[in-house]
């Protein structure tokens, strides 16, 4: 619980990103600070001329030194407040997805709750407290969360490296009731096995549930190649959409064990292949084979984690794309994607158009989308748009 | 008929944009130049170490010199030819939208045929010549239409300013059969009347219409504002998709009384205003009246003809967007369309942020779309991607 108030005084001009309408305050930015500089502290925001701006967490360690929560004078520290901030971005999503079980319920900084997520497998939920402000405040969100869904379990997922530019420690902690081994959810009426003590982000990509709709109409009867499938949400869903074949890649023993079984789950393991092995070099050597595709599915975990580790990404990038394009049969699609939002938009757009040279492909762009609307994308914050799913189409 | 052939021979480096799939050379790239100077003259490139290149049309006095028709050796002055590159167009339309009877079969460079514009509609075609070179060619494109689709009647929408920029004529002109006062089309099972020979582009806005189908679900019982109506295929959809009420408004008597007739001719002339005034001028008065809407759609036609005009044009676009984002109810969405190419996706998307600011909105970015396939985007060639189509949600 926190009682300790600070209050933070920008530089002059320094308002202008989050009069904005952006929630994030840089330590540079700050030119006076009144109070301990107490790490998760509530801090009371104001511009240069003494305007007040609003209300925030503030984290000493952080270059990210405070995150706006609300522009108005009210309560943020308390059950109440987190309950109503959360109960309107549920409703959100059940305007969006009526009677959907499984969904992402706060998206951090697009819900106006930074640092904090929430997502709902079926009765179970899996949280993420990602910057100190929101750990400080666990006990609230806990309260609020258990108030508003009455899970029969609340699981932790700390295990992330950005709680480290916070200070945080990285754990996974069972919150509240029990967790099972595994939980079976539903996605467009395919049945996926998600580990949500262990697996990838919070178990399950929650973020391309409308993408894997783009493969319909363009796999059936088809051979399909799915790289880095992790749990093969996008191989079994081809396989769902009438694949001939489909071959699905994961480096990951047990991502591969799981695709598998969410492949058996759904009546389609005939048709699905799961290889335990890396795909930059499964993507080299299909190609060495001869292997051709007609569809070839990109999505690999996020290569850029940071701005710095950005040359060495593009290159990853631009290998396993020019790669995937190499694999594909005339009037063949590429579905690729980059969940790196160092990684912007056009720039992406423009490495693609490199590897279409360096494959020597002419390539029509047929789709390019973002992240499905339970993780939403507030204008004002671009940094809350971080999915790129683009479909190309050999000529 | 062009039997005239020059040869170009291009400065060192200037092949790199071609060589990355890029059908222009402009006037300064060429090094060399053998043959006569003549207009719409068939042109083979090489690069500056003689290499072969492709075959094109070129035109001295177009600052695009040449444009590229293909890159092996072949005959690409002869019916044939335009026969085959069409029929491979119309091909990828029909398995995109099997059945469809209106819609673009031949969009320029996205299809590998610069210069030439071929709208069908129903038994109809409406044809752009937009170059030179294709303007020169138009007795083999005809044949090869006649050929593939028998039409009633060609007419050729040649009133563009563009063709000036070649040092061609603006008219409209029936090249072959019958073309009607008005034709109906058919688009998501409703009807709109289209002015073959004196709409807007080709009549109707083909480019549009998967966006027409983001209305579904969020205007049902709703209030509507469509800006720059033309012939209202915006309200009429929203009328259709259930909205309470839809005021339409375009600053042409002729657009008014065609989209009031499109609301007649689909049932929904109950539910559709349509005032024919200036959209800046009303988008202030609502205002000042006090009117709010659910639901405000901007689909102004190019602001933005050259890069020149830009300026000029982002202050039309942020007047807009700041003045329909003001007319939003809580939760109300924004519809927001740019079909300028020099408009770019991002700058758009900044502008757009900049307008929310003005208007003191929090927006939600819902969806970012372009224009429907039948309109191919090339991946080498950005100038195919024109449209941009923006939903917003109020917060």
């Amino acid at each position: 619980m926190q009682e300790h108030r600070i209050r933070l005084t920008l530089g002059k001009g320094e308002d202008r990103r989050i009069k904005a309408g952006h929630p994030w305050i840089f330590s540079n930015e700050i030119r006076e600070l009144q109070g301990d500089r107490l790490r998760g502290a509530t801090a009371e925001i104001y511009d240069a001329g003494g305007g007040f701006i609003g209300l925030g967490h503030y984290n000493p360690q952080s270059l990210i030194a405070a995150r706006l929560l609300s522009r108005q004078r009210e309560e943020i520290d308390s059950v109440e407040f987190f309950r109503q901030r959360i109960a309107g971005a549920n409703e959100l999503r059940q305007g969006r997805y009526p009677g959907l079980a499984t969904y992402r319920v706060v998206f951090g900084e697009g819900d106006f709750l930074p640092g904090l997520i929430v997502d709902k497998y079926e009765e179970y939920l899996s949280v993420q407290f990602l910057t100190a402000g929101m750990d400080a405040r666990r006990e609230m969100v806990i309260a609020a969360l258990t108030e508003l869904f009455a899970p029969r379990g609340i699981v932790a997922r700390n295990d992330v490296a950005v709680r480290s530019l916070e200070g945080l420690p990285e754990a996974v902690e069972i919150l509240a009731g029990d967790i099972p081994d595994q939980l079976a959810v539903t996605e467009h009426g395919l049945r996926f096995l998600v580990d949500l003590t262990g697996g990838q982000k919070t178990g399950h990509f929650l973020d391309q549930k409308e993408n894997h709709l783009l493969l319909q109409g363009i796999v059936a009867g088809k051979e399909v190649l799915d790289c880095f499938c992790y749990s093969g949400s996008w191989g079994v869903h081809a396989a769902a959409y009438g694949a001939a074949a489909v071959t699905c890649v994961d480096i990951s023993e047990r991502a591969a064990a799981l695709a598998r079984e969410n492949a058996r789950l759904n009546g389609v393991a005939n048709a699905v292949t799961v290889e335990a092995c890396d795909a930059f070099e499964r993507l080299r050597s299909f190609r060495h084979e001869g292997r051709r595709f007609d569809v070839v599915v990109l999505d690999p975990p996020a290569f850029v984690k940071s701005k710095k580790a950005l040359k060495e990404a593009e290159k990853g990038y631009l290998t396993i794309n020019r790669r995937g394009m190499e694999l594909l049969n005339p009037g063949g699609y590429l579905i690729t994607c980059s969940c790196s939002y160092h990684m912007g938009r056009e720039p992406f757009r423009e490495l693609l158009a490199r590897a279409a040279q360096q494959a020597g492909r002419q390539l029509r762009l047929v789709a390019a989308r973002s992240q499905a609307p339970d993780h939403p994308v507030l204008l004002a914050v671009p940094e809350t748009d971080y999915l790129k799913c683009f479909v190309l189409q050999a000529v």
